[in-house]
């Protein structure tokens, strides 16, 4: 039987079970943060968009079979409308490398959320990699792609 | 002398703005797409968030130094609200690489902006690299991050 939508009082609560979703590996909590909005997207790091439900649960339902995801939002900036709010945060997450050693992975991250009948809810999810030293106005950045994704 | 905002009647005006700005490496006009608010948010592909009209203003002086910006907005999937415009779309990028050949490069973008006293504005600009060959549901991408990035 599916579970019952909690209705969340607020984006914070959102956010918060869907890192917990993440770190449970639970796929059915996972998706129903989601709004029934047919047009919800989530990228994440290096992947495609991918729109819709449908989608979103397959390719979570392939990411979560791996295993739970350790993530630390950390930096939230928040824009905060009556009905939209718009969080920018760096995720931490961490990571087994080849060599069993335990590293942080830091990734940018934009969640949206819309308030509706049901309380707020995610209608967008989108992760990037992030320089591992996080440090604001950096000037190595630059809208150049990197050599690497080039050939 | 600078130049007077514009009062942009839609969100798509001043997307249109935004990648004119980059095609003629104009900072100026680029810069007055953003809103007033001072937690203005930009993530370059790769880069760090950089936050505020000082920071945004002085990564992408820096950028557009280089020269224009081409890019082909696509794909562009909207929610709309009263108040703020949320966008998401696929940046093909023209860029030459170390042998001289054009390439399009795709980046995954998240535009946001929000309406106020002069009309819409930008407040978070999100890209980051996609594939190559956007294939929107791809079982691909996954959350682990690649191994380039590890050490």
């Amino acid at each position: 039987m599916p579970k019952p939508k909690t209705l969340h009082a607020s984006p914070e609560a959102v956010e918060h079970a869907f890192y917990e979703a993440m770190e449970h590996a639970d796929l059915d909590a996972f998706m129903l943060l989601w709004s029934d909005d047919e047009e919800i997207v989530c990228i994440p790091p290096n992947g495609p968009r991918i729109v819709g439900h449908h989608a979103i649960r397959e390719v979570w339902g392939n990411i979560l079979s791996r295993g739970p995801i350790h993530a630390r939002p950390s930096q939230i900036q928040v824009v905060q409308g009556p009905m939209v709010s718009v969080h920018s945060l760096i995720a931490q997450i961490i990571v087994n490398d080849d060599e069993g050693q335990t590293i942080v992975v830091n990734l940018n991250v934009t969640n949206i959320f819309i308030k509706g009948p049901q309380g707020w809810r995610l209608i967008l999810h989108h992760a990037s990699n992030a320089p591992q030293e996080e440090i604001g106005t950096d000037r190595r950045s630059g809208y150049s792609p990197p050599p690497n994704i080039l050939h």
